[in-house]
């Protein structure tokens, strides 16, 4: 129908775009949850023309209908109950809630999914989540599941369909982590689906995905929120110490400005592993400490040094 | 000079500036030590043209030469053989080494002084080091103190010459640390100074400043280093970590790359609260670790909204 529509104006300069629209890599997909991630992606996914048809799932027709004036989904469904029609043939099904929300909306989904349907999710954790929803999209284990799970690097401290945007994964990675369960033909078309929109993929078991974010992600957002209620805490005792705040609490504030609940679902998800690097990091901070009090200062110059060297190569 | 040569191509447009020029706030300002912060004030003073001459005294001559190049001083000393010379009849000596220069700087400073020349500094840490300079400066305890301390709350974690920048205090706050000691004539031009450059002042006792500054800075800065330094003690373990840092992570590096011996000096200085603070936060630390291992999901929500509800009160 668009197609026809945008046709019926062609001009030569339009004929490379009715030529690519002819072959768009999807005929239909569903994102589950159009916030950021989920509005995002929808919108990447039109920018590049990747689909007939973009349909999205919630349960507030407010920002869905946000969704749709954004250009994120062509459509959108609130009522659950109509959940099979909605994801009717549907090439791919992105659930993009949050973490917390995944085991219960993939239980709604499961029985409606159609032959072929492939699903993935956005999650920050993986492990046993993974385990779990290839399980329910594909209960016999002779079988292969069409789920696939997959975490894209990259987000902001805002949520929400406002801060969505088709740009947010420019030049990201998204790590995907299929098991020995999980069809060929669903990876290879979520792989495609994130190339397509540019971005990245790289594979990887979901327990070694959940160990490694627990540094890079997991332990630095618990770390700025445990940093900002001390400071809250100091500050009933020494006054208005936030007005002061410099430029690396700054930082902090913005990292732990990110959803409460967002936060609380993915290290409770993960909390065996973010246990695990709590303890590490106490350690380093405790030979920090113990530098301090001994008046050790080349040591400490030695431990500053070397994580500025970190930088310098990881950056 | 320049006045002159300025005026001798004079058009009715540059009438206001010639005005403003001949009521210049400072005869003579030196700044001692012209990286970020010292650079950055000389090219803000003579954009806002506060005094009729700038001088860059420093151990290196490349970096003095390029801060000329760089409009942040007119000239520049590099004998400190010739330090009496270059400060004679000074306004306002700035000093804007790393803190841990502090003291010797000041030692062959002291001694050069004319009568009316008004110190002031940039440091990051004040109680001790105030009590040191205003000493220094006015050895007979009698006699009203020459020094004022000061810290403007500004910086990068880049540092040199090169990162300098006229704007880098734009909107800044600048805390002023007078004591019981202080020349009430040499705090008010230190006070003029910021103001003029369009810094706001604020007074505080230099304790307190250490205090509230080892929460907002000190604390951050280490806890950056602190996490930076365990991932990669971790990444020897899990392999490439640092290659999928994500966004919270990516904060912190880019804090972790400040000046190492800069934040050596500055922790060392400060330790004493430091220590205090760093035993605060471990405890919230504590406090999170218990609601995890206990999977208490709301108490761990609590505290993350209640450290992003702060951020939203406070930037």
């Amino acid at each position: 129908m668009r197609l026809a529509a945008k046709s019926s104006k062609g001009t030569a300069r339009r004929a490379p775009y009715m030529m690519m629209s002819k072959k768009r890599l999807f005929r239909k997909i569903v994102i589950v949850g159009v916030g950021l991630i989920g509005g995002s992606l929808g919108m990447a996914a039109r920018k590049k023309r990747l689909a007939d048809m973009i349909i999205g799932v919630g349960p507030r027709a407010d920002e869905l209908r946000r969704a749709v004036a954004r250009k994120a989904v062509d459509r959108y469904e609130t009522d659950f109950r109509k959940l099979e029609k909605a994801v009717h043939k549907a090439d791919l099904v992105i659930l993009a809630t949050p973490v917390g929300q995944l085991e219960a909306v993939s239980r709604e989904l499961a029985p409606c999914l159609s032959e072929g349907t492939v699903v993935t999710d956005v999650g920050s954790v993986k492990g046993y989540l993974v385990r779990h929803l290839e399980e329910r999209f594909s209960p016999d284990p002779s079988n292969r599941s069409p789920f696939v799970g997959g975490h894209p690097i990259a987000g902001h401290e805002k949520s929400g369909i406002e801060a969505a945007s088709a740009n947010l994964f420019t030049g990201a990675l998204c790590i995907l982590t299929p098991t020995d369960r999980t069809s060929p033909e669903a990876f290879k078309k979520v792989q495609r689906f994130w190339e397509a929109i540019g971005v990245k993929t790289v594979s990887m078991d979901p327990d070694a995905h959940d160990r490694i974010l627990a540094v890079v992600s997991h332990l630095p957002h618990l770390i700025a929120y445990a940093l900002v209620n001390t400071a809250l805490e100091l500050q009933s005792k020494s006054g208005d110490l936030l007005s002061y705040s410099a430029g690396g609490f700054r930082d902090f504030t913005r990292v732990a400005s990110s959803s409460p609940e967002m936060w609380r679902d993915i290290c409770m998800a993960n909390r065996e592993n973010l246990l695990a690097v709590i303890e590490a990091y106490e350690k380093t901070l405790d030979r920090f400490k113990r530098l301090l009090v001994e008046g050790h200062a080349e040591g400490l110059r030695r431990e500053f040094e070397r994580a500025k060297t970190a930088k310098e190569k990881f950056n």
